[in-house]
Order: structure tokens, then C-alpha cells, then sequence
């Protein structure tokens, strides 16, 4: 396999600019210091706000960091380095049922659905959405991007520094920049082992795909460190999951702290 | 306002194809015969497949329904008359923790990891994000797309009819065809309400936005009857919300039998 192979994206049957661009989404960790810029961010919150939204019900907020105090909290909630300092915008996507919370208790309307898995389900659905549509978006103009599932790990910690209110769930946060690294892909499963026609693909059935994939995988770099090559995915999944701050990670018990995902 | 204003999306500063169709997003739910085709399927597939995965660790299995009774079952897990019938690709997004706990048993690795809200909520991260990815992708092709989160009424339904291993969740179905109707586009809460810089932007102190909102919607009609007018979104939240099957759903419950989101 050469370094011009590793540099290429796959190619969908069909394909357009937009299509283009998502198969060759890369996720970005290094950004240069050019800003944004306030149209930019604009252009992405609209992107957001036009996202599909589970019933009508709006449950979606996304809270831009400035305060370099603020940033600072999140960098430590999400244990990644790439977070500190100040390169590239960060914007934490919040499942929000307060706002409707605050609606409810307005017009005299108990609050119990909301406290149910459902809902929350609703607004995390409206939260990952947006962010995907953002993501798009800003891959579109050309920047970079850098999903932070890993605020998860700390998620009090979130809490605190936005002044999230009760009813309130930061899911992931999002960077945003012009790239100053160009990583290589990094190869997937095959659509036989993660697509069905009518019914699940069971995985022992496809454990030859899986381990030609182990192997496909062996051949590339890590993306966070060039020299080191990837674990085979199996390894992966054998080693790394449930270990350091997901091992600690209290998300359920903040989620009911929050009034939330309680029934 | 007339009705081509009714039917011309806003406007975000920066534009270029891509975000001229996210910022022109309206949910389809009427589609014609037209099939939308293999090639098509693959791609919107390979797209989904090219989509962030939290901590690679690829957790989203889709699956393509044909048959027409797991259709119908789908159709009933719903209870939306435009799932049923034929018209529209349809497709079942599931967030999959059993591929990986198969590969740990076969590791010998323990499956307590899997059963935490952190890990579910990672699942859950990957499965919306290649939702939201095939949505772009298909409305980049000219299709419509309708997102399917009233499976939620009735997972266990969606789980029987798509033989759903433990530890896999239906998290949203998919519709994908071409578009047989051209609904308006149904204005969505001000950035000001939504968004914050720093911190949560409290509803209270967005009363007035938020009242100028209300009457803004009132002047549009509802997507599904295009005889009535939509309700105000604070009459919305205040009496839609936990009525009818989301009222009587099940999904902790349907999660802990799943052995997801166990602590």
C-alpha cells in the first residue's frame, strides 16, 4: 500500500460536491490560528437551526466558548490536549428540555414527560443532528472538525462551567477551524458486516470480513500519532473499551442529577 | 406574508451548494412510485459509513427493509400512515453494542463496559451522526428524506421485526424517495433563544423572543394538513408533549432488557 493510497478517499457509486466531501471526512485535532470569523459561525448556527427536529419540540442548544476560563473546563472534562488554548472555534451541543420545561410550568402543564427515557432519546436525536449538519456544513467551507464525545467523561464539569440548568445534558462538544494537519483516513467495516436486508447481520456470521478488516486496518497510522500504526479493530474493541476516564464516567447519575431519563 | 415567502428558506451569510440544501431542509412525507435505486442505496450507505464514529469503536448497524411485513411491522411501531405502503426506501438505524460485545467474548474481555449510559450514549452518537450524514447526502441527490423517531412508540415491535439481537436499540428509522409534495418550510426558534455564548441562555430572559416566535408560527401551516394552521410552539410544548404513544412507550425498560443503559 503506498502513501498516495492512504491519502484517498473511498468513492461512492454516486457523487456531487456535498457527497465528495463526506466521503472524505477526516477528523482534524491541529488548527491554525486563523479565526472562524463571525459569518462563519453564523452560517453554522443557521445550518443548525434548519436541522430536522424530533416532533416540532426545538430541544437543541448550543452554547459557543469565548471565556478562555470556560475553555479551559472543558479541556480538563474532556482529557483531550487538543481542546486547550485557543485554536479553533468549540461549541458544546446541549439536549435541552428546560427551555420546554420553563414553557410547561408556564402554561400550568405537568413536567413528569419530561422526565421519561423517551424524550430524552427526542432530544438527543435533535442535538446529534445539528451537529452533523454543522459538521457538514463547515467540511463544505473547507474547515476542519473534531467531535468531543469525550466531555462525557466529566460531564459535572461541563455543567458547572456553561451554568447548565436542570433538564439540561451536554452530549458532545465540536471544533471548528482551518486545518493545520491533513491525517489519513482511517479504513471502516465493510457495509457487509454493518448493513441488513430485513434483519440484523449477525457478526459471527461475518467473522471472515471481520478479521480481512483486522487486517486492512494493521496497515495504517494512528491519526494522533504518525508513528504509531493502528490496533487491529478487534484489539480495539478488546482493549480500549471502558478503560481510563470512560471507566469512572457517572453519565447516568448526572442524567438523573439533571431530571433526566429518569423512567 | 405571501405564499412565496412561505415557501423561500432563509438565508445564512456564508452559502454554497451544500448549505443552500441543508438551509432549504423541510421533512417529506409524501413520495412518488420512482424507485430510488441501488445505486443510489450504496451510496447514501457508503456515506453513512464514512460518518465519525465515537472512539472508532462503530457502532451503528443499519438496516434495509424490503419485505413488506416487516414493513407493515415498522409502519405499526410507528403509527404514521406514510410508513406504510411501499413508496420510499426505508431504513432502520440501530445503535449496536452486540457486534462489539461479540468480539470482546470472543477476547475473553469482560461486557460490563457495554453496559453503561456512557458507552449507550456513544452508540447513540454514532448511529444519529450517519443518520443526519445519509439526510444531507439524499437531499444533495434531490430526494426527500422523513425521519422515522416514532419507532420510539413501539421499539419492542421494531426489535421482534428486525430480529434485534441484546444489546442493539432501534435509535430512528429513515424515509428516502422522491418527493411527492412541496410542504412549507416550518420557521424554527430565533439563535438568540438557542443559543448561547459562555453560558445557557435561560428561557425567562427571552420571554419577548420568544413570544414574537409564537405568533411568527401561527401565520404558517401545518405540514401534514395543509388546511390547518400550526399552533403557537408554547401551546405546542404545553399539551403535546407525553400524550398519545409517547405516553404509554416503554423505552427504559426496552433498554434494560437490552442490557443498555444498565448504570
Amino acid at each position: 500500500m503506498t502513501s498516495t493510497d492512504l491519502m484517498t478517499p473511498d468513492q461512492a457509486p454516486l457523487s456531487n460536491d456535498t457527497i465528495r466531501a463526506q466521503m472524505a471526512h477526516r477528523t482534524i485535532r491541529a488548527f491554525t490560528s486563523e479565526p472562524v470569523g463571525q459569518e462563519t459561525v453564523t452560517t453554522l448556527l443557521e445550518v443548525a437551526r434548519h436541522t430536522a427536529t424530533s416532533s416540532f419540540q426545538q430541544q437543541c442548544t448550543i452554547i459557543r466558548v469565548l471565556d478562555p476560563q470556560v475553555r479551559e473546563q472543558i479541556h480538563l472534562a474532556s482529557g483531550q490536549p487538543y481542546v486547550g488554548g485557543s485554536a479553533g472555534e468549540l461549541f458544546i451541543f446541549v439536549a435541552d428540555q428546560h427551555r420546554n420545561a420553563w414553557l410547561r410550568e408556564r402554561a400550568g402543564a405537568d413536567l413528569a414527560p419530561l422526565e421519561t427515557a423517551n424524550l430524552f432519546l427526542t432530544a438527543v436525536e435533535d442535538v446529534l443532528l445539528s451537529a452533523q449538519n454543522v459538521v457538514v456544513a463547515a467540511e463544505s467551507l473547507g474547515l476542519g472538525t473534531c467531535y468531543l464525545g469525550s466531555i462525557l467523561g466529566e460531564p459535572r464539569r461541563v455543567i458547572n462551567a456553561l451554568k447548565l440548568p436542570l433538564r439540561t445534558f451536554p452530549v458532545l462538544g465540536l471544533l471548528v477551524g482551518h486545518p493545520a494537519h491533513e491525517p489519513q483516513y482511517k479504513p471502516r467495516l465493510p457495509l457487509s458486516v454493518t448493513t441488513g436486508v430485513d434483519s440484523y447481520p449477525s457478526p459471527a456470521e461475518h467473522a471472515e470480513q471481520i478479521a480481512a478488516y483486522d487486517e486492512q486496518v494493521q496497515h495504517y497510522y494512528d491519526l494522533r500519532d504518525s508513528n504509531k500504526r493502528i490496533d487491529s479493530f478487534s484489539n480495539h474493541i478488546a482493549t480500549a473499551l471502558g478503560v481510563g476516564r470512560a471507566a469512572v464516567s457517572d453519565v447516568l447519575e448526572v442524567l438523573h442529577e439533571q431530571r433526566l431519563c429518569l423512567r
